[in-house]
């Protein structure tokens, strides 16, 4: 086995853990958790219970801090919390200061920076990205390869499709930041580009590979570089699938 | 070395390992394998002659089950196979159910998910993800950073470029998954996007991009978003180079 | 600890190490060193001063030769150097033969091929790929998920967007390598793709999802699929920023 768990840790009942683990310090666990192999579980993070965890995961890492970024680091982060039922995927990476909520699927390779907030059941796939203090709302997913920038803010239901972009400096070294919003029930193509300080409308629909440059209005449908609203949404099963 | 290995794991001639690599039950491996450090090998995975498994990678590991998800996951997986002479990167994931052909290079944190099927002398670039069910011909090359969907079928020596997005959902959401085909000899340029159910014809060239709406003829050069045809292919050694 | 550290591997003082971790022979590290858990450190890499590697990276590893490959190993590789007060993220990847400068950042699940040169002061963002041999100037930042492709030249104080591609070869599989040239002071917008061959001038500016095709002169604006130049960049203090 060889794992390592602090004395400190709170570990619950029917616990399951792989080899070469590293549970830390005041780390609290609750019951019916499984962890993999090579896991790594940072000092005070939280656990719930029937939770996931698997093989080469880093949970509740703290942010670096270098004179050569451009925003300062929070050292004084609140603990890492994962909630009930949740999964978090083959070396997906957590820091310190962010909140999974209940069944979420956080796929592997995913990496969340601080401060973030994903509420309950989520789906952020494979390699996705979130930057600092970006929220995800209830029922979200955010599809394989997708960055998201820092600041932004996701609503319910929203869908995110692969390889989606977002920044939030419009003008790149401004150094003001804005992330984007993506409003409830709004549905984002693959490989879309939204730019920061815009509001993508409820349940809007951005065609795959458009850039959002604008605020797009509730319900419309934009595509193209820069993306144009060229109709409404039309009324079918699809968005309702997502309130289900 | 504080390696693990199952006792019902089956290795053969000339076997090298590094440390903290994990071997697990009923695991075949041929001779003249080199496993690198802190490897996770799922129980029954089989590893042809020759093969190269890099540090950190995964390979054989099940899909994960949760209600959140939108697909039904298949635990009934027959064994990830690897085949003969092939080489799996740093970090890459290789889930049980998918079959890699001979002399395939899988590079470094690149991810394949459960019932693919990789054939012979294919590359897998850095950090390509390629979902469920999709199947890539021989000779084929995925370049870095693309986003595979599920259900695709990529014939045989393609060439799709670094960034490339793929979708098996035309409207996002709809519940209906048909990934792209995408036919013999085709390229597919930088950060292009190929939209579901379509197809790219044989020996097209799609630019760089481009966003794929509709179905590209045979031997046609589209461009754009949307994607629009503007001419044939150009007769020009490079097709024939794929061909080699 | 468990951890394995070749007894011809030259340790400096004030040294910290965490668990599973593996450094090997003729290893090379000056003094203030934080290596993290299950880190793997080639043999005769060098790491300078005050140098942070956190957990899983993989750090001076060989490149990989396969029949399959279109491009040449070359295993004569000089040692991997990390440069004074650098921070290597959480299973980032580099080469041997890749020379990373001081006080750089590269961020978690980044992986830079072999013969590449960072110079100082860079910043490498979240799981940003950089091919072999390409050159990335004095404060440059490439952020989250940009793919630089090889033999590319990134001048002084350039910014890069997240979810930028690029391509060595115009004509795909033509054999013919030649990545882009970034001048001093470019900025180029997230998810925009460029082509092979082209420059981008100084303190130039590229739209989000443009696709350059063509040089880009200095001081403009481009915008576009394809890029056209439209404007000049206007005097602000945005381009001065990057220059402090």
């Amino acid at each position: 086995m060889n794992n390592f768990i602090a004395k400190s840790a709170n570990i619950g009942q029917n616990f399951s853990i792989g080899h070469n683990s590293i549970v830390q310090e005041e780390v609290k666990i609750g019951n019916n958790v499984t962890i993999g192999h090579n896991v790594i579980i940072y000092p005070f993070t939280r656990i719930s219970n029937n939770v996931t965890i698997l093989d080469n995961a880093v949970i509740g890492k703290q942010p670096s801090n270098i004179s050569t970024l451009t925003i300062t680091i929070d050292k004084g982060l609140s603990p890492c919390e994962i909630g009930e039922g949740s999964i978090i995927g083959t070396a997906a990476i957590i820091y310190a200061g962010t909140k999974i909520g209940k069944n979420c699927f956080i796929a592997d390779l995913a990496s969340i920076r601080e401060k973030c907030v994903i509420k309950d059941h989520v789906i952020i796939g494979r390699v996705v990205t979130i930057e600092y203090e970006t929220t995800v709302g209830e029922y979200s997913r955010i599809m394989t390869h997708s960055q998201m920038t820092g600041n932004m803010v996701i609503e319910d239901h929203v869908f995110i499709g692969g390889a989606v972009a977002s920044t939030n400096d419009k003008y790149m070294t401004s150094g003001k930041w804005k992330g984007p919003i993506i409003k409830s029930g709004a549905r984002i193509g693959a490989n879309a580009t939204i730019i920061g300080g815009n509001t993508v409308g409820k349940d809007a629909l951005i065609g795959a590979g458009a850039v959002v440059t604008n605020d797009i209005p509730d319900g419309k449908v934009a595509l193209g570089v820069p993306a144009r609203v060229i109709k409404d949404v039309p009324i079918d099963p699809a968005v309702s699938n997502q309130k289900k």
